[in-house]
């Protein structure tokens, strides 16, 4: 258990009823922190997760949701990791949303936006048209890695986790009580650690809705992985935007769910 | 599988890649759609969902976001299951939120609210004061009941279930891509058909995270019971609002984080 995982569990006295009768234990309970993103001094939005890797996740959630596009755009970052507060000022001009673009991002960031998914929307969005491929044999190899990495953590129950994937290997991994908060702080870590996520490839633990697609298909990412399944909707968003989707990777077995030409079996 | 669920599914073809080699078959995907809800003619939210149970997803979460306190307060309710649309109509004086309940309410729907994570805000909330008790036997039956019911649906992947308990039988039942929705689901229902939700318990397939715990405290329900675990947040609110929460419901086991008073084992 890295010292990360540590910062995102806790010991809890519980009564324990099992069929050896009650007895007091102590369990290790995932914790949940909501963290309160400050953008140039005005408050965006206040989300619950996992308290490790706050820079990661506020950087990452800003950069999804389209207020910054680099690195260089970020002047300072302060967290507050008692208060759970992130403060982000950008350079340069500053990107701050207007009332419009405001409620549109918390919108998205939830799950609860209706802009997204209107024909003309993804229209305007460019379809994903790398020509990156991956064979079938890496992708089993890739999600025993994953699940071997965030097992001891999983262990203390309902935690997602994300990677992003380059040339065969997990270059970036992150856990999160949220699935999208997960993927976030992958790509916040990329971020600032200049990784480029482009023509790579995003293993996720949770399902696969509309809206990771969205946020996977933004940073050019051709490929999605999810040992989970996807909604109907995922399947059309990946359909769409040109982005391979891959479900259900367990043992020997996977189901392609879309633009199955970048999935090299045995036989190519 | 009931006619609720079928609408909650549809068949895709997918590309299986397993030992035998590949083949082209159809799959069972769970669908998700964005529904829009409406109040008195304005638009409030736009929420990713299973599509079942519209009308009752569209009530719950009027009712649990304090729009709606009773049957009596609806003068109509439309449901556009085409176009994902619900317009639910008040009788009396509209409770139309200004603008700053509006964005509390967004926020505390999908997790990202701080508001509620005061000391303040929870003091003003009444404990649960319940005298009701249920007996561990009771709790594993109820799960074993709760697993089969959604056995079916869930087979397809990625959906989460919950459930009203009265007298130690399940009366309410719902299915839904979100966890929140499908406690909403069931408070719907409970209201439309006059079910009473005091005194009751939930169960959850779901983790047990703050919000689940304030939705369920409102409704004045002194028993949570879920399969999975709780985060320290859940755990904390649970202490401080008077809720049994137990967590873990797995074989012969549970764990039971707060108030093990209403939990009798076979010595009491």
């Amino acid at each position: 258990m890295t010292v990360e995982n540590m910062e995102n569990t806790v010991k809890l006295p519980v009564l324990r009823l099992g069929e050896s009768g009650p007895s007091q234990i102590e369990d290790i309970v995932v914790r949940e922190l909501p963290l309160t993103i400050f953008f140039n001094g005005t408050e965006l939005v206040t989300m619950l997760c996992s308290p490790a890797e706050l820079k990661e996740l506020a950087v990452g959630f800003l950069f999804s949701e389209g207020f910054i596009e680099s690195k260089e755009d970020i002047k300072g970052i302060v967290i507050d990791d008692k208060r759970g507060l992130a403060r982000v000022e950008s350079a340069g001009s500053s990107k701050m949303a207007d009332e419009g673009t405001f409620k549109r991002f918390i919108a998205s960031g939830c799950g609860r936006g209706a802009s997204f998914y209107s024909a003309a929307d993804i229209d305007q969005k460019s379809k994903v048209e790398s020509e990156a491929t991956i064979s079938a044999a890496t992708v089993h190899e890739l999600m025993k890695g994953f699940q071997q990495r965030s097992e001891v953590f999983r262990a203390t129950g309902g935690v997602h986790s994300a990677a992003l994937v380059r040339d065969g290997e997990i270059v970036a991994f992150a856990e999160d009580i949220g699935r999208h908060n997960a993927v976030d702080k992958v790509f916040g870590h990329c971020l600032l650690e200049g990784i480029a996520t482009k023509d790579g490839a995003i293993i996720t633990s949770g399902r696969i809705s509309s809206e990771i697609l969205l946020k996977v298909a933004k940073r050019s990412i051709p490929i999605l992985i999810s040992k989970s399944a996807p909604t109907n909707l995922g399947v059309k968003l990946a359909d769409d935007l040109g982005v391979t989707l891959v479900g259900f990777v367990r043992g020997r077995r996977m189901n392609v769910y879309t633009h199955s030409r970048r999935i090299k079996t045995d036989g190519e």
